[in-house]
């Protein structure tokens, strides 16, 4: 085994502790979050920090350091209240990556990258018609994280689009038939395999599976 | 398309909705999260909420339901100041999520499920020694979300053990041959694929693939 310390982290190259310590928590989703800005230009970016917040309300959070490329998804989300996310299968994977690269501001990504924006109606806020999973957000909060600069933006679920049959009858989202990727860290994608699900945890009864539905 | 309004998602079953809305944002890890109380007894439990929030510091934050049954989890963090986050691989899916059960306070979920607790040396905090990752974290910051009532529980890295080629020369950390688990929702658990990684992104330029190091 190998024992890396914080004295062992500090003295890393900033680019490979930026690679390792994005890595380290492991796989997560990516979303393509779109925006719009008061002159009607459409922006798109992919984020990898997307986490669940809560159900009732359904709500997320998003982590955004305000000095990086992210800044003009901030600053749409802050002047028009409205984002969504989008999901990314495995076809759409170059694209999005390619939404991260530092385009001008009076450049939409989606045309730069190949994806077509789509409205909620009534929303200006564009949503990529490629994904299969559209999520329209309201901006609700924005938390400053002194300990880092880094700000904590959470929204509210207004309205989803998936699928027909993506909605399974106990609420489970079947985003493996749908590709799916997975993320780790800033530039890793990979496909799921198999899924096993657990019944609800109980102290002194073994794990059971679940069947496939 | 399936178009779920929020009106739609506020007039469904609170379980169903639950299940949707935790299944909604994707795929994420897993972590075993390990922590001591005052008098000693070991608590494990598994959280799926764990988010990167900024690599120098190495720093991650949890979303906490004070009155849920991470409440243990909780108070030990903010009894001792410390606690692990253990990975869970495909073998330990299923005791991983047996820790989710409504153990008693006087119950160590180490013995429970059947873990072993191991220690990094002049800590407290207990890390799980079946997991090929361990991440000693101290306690940095709580933020209240007037929004929901959850907490996000901020931490900053002290020390991580990982297996000795588990670090790639460029920082990337190779989860995939540690066979690492990508959970889905509350109950899903599922290996990934082969792994590609992308070059950074640059206007104007294609996305590139990483060859595999």
């Amino acid at each position: 085994m190998k024992l890396i310390s914080k004295a062992d982290i500090n003295a890393m190259d900033q680019r490979v502790r930026a690679t390792m310590i994005n890595c380290l928590w492991g796989y997560r989703s990516a979303w393509l979050v779109g925006t719009q800005n008061a002159d009607g230009v459409n922006n798109l970016a992919i984020f990898n920090s997307i986490f669940h917040l809560g159900a009732h309300p359904a709500m997320c959070g998003m982590v955004i350091r305000p000095d990086s490329v992210a800044r003009h998804t901030l600053a749409n989300i802050r002047e028009t209240g409205e984002y969504t996310l989008n999901s990314v299968h495995i076809p759409l994977v170059d694209r999005a990556h390619q939404t991260s690269a530092r385009y001008s501001e009076l450049e939409s990504e989606f045309e730069a990258v190949g994806l077509t924006p789509r409205y909620f109606e009534g929303y200006k806020a564009p949503c990529v018609a490629e994904s299969q999973i559209n999520i329209l957000l309201s901006f609700e909060q924005e938390i400053p994280v002194a300990l880092n600069g880094t700000l904590l933006v959470l929204g509210k679920v207004e309205a989803i689009q998936m699928p027909e049959n993506c909605l399974l009858a106990d609420g489970f989202l079947d985003y493996q038939a749908l590709n799916l990727a997975v993320t780790q860290g800033l530039d890793a994608y990979m496909p799921t395999s198999t899924v096993e699900r657990f019944a609800y945890a109980k102290p002194n009864v073994m794990p059971k599976k679940l069947r496939p539905s």
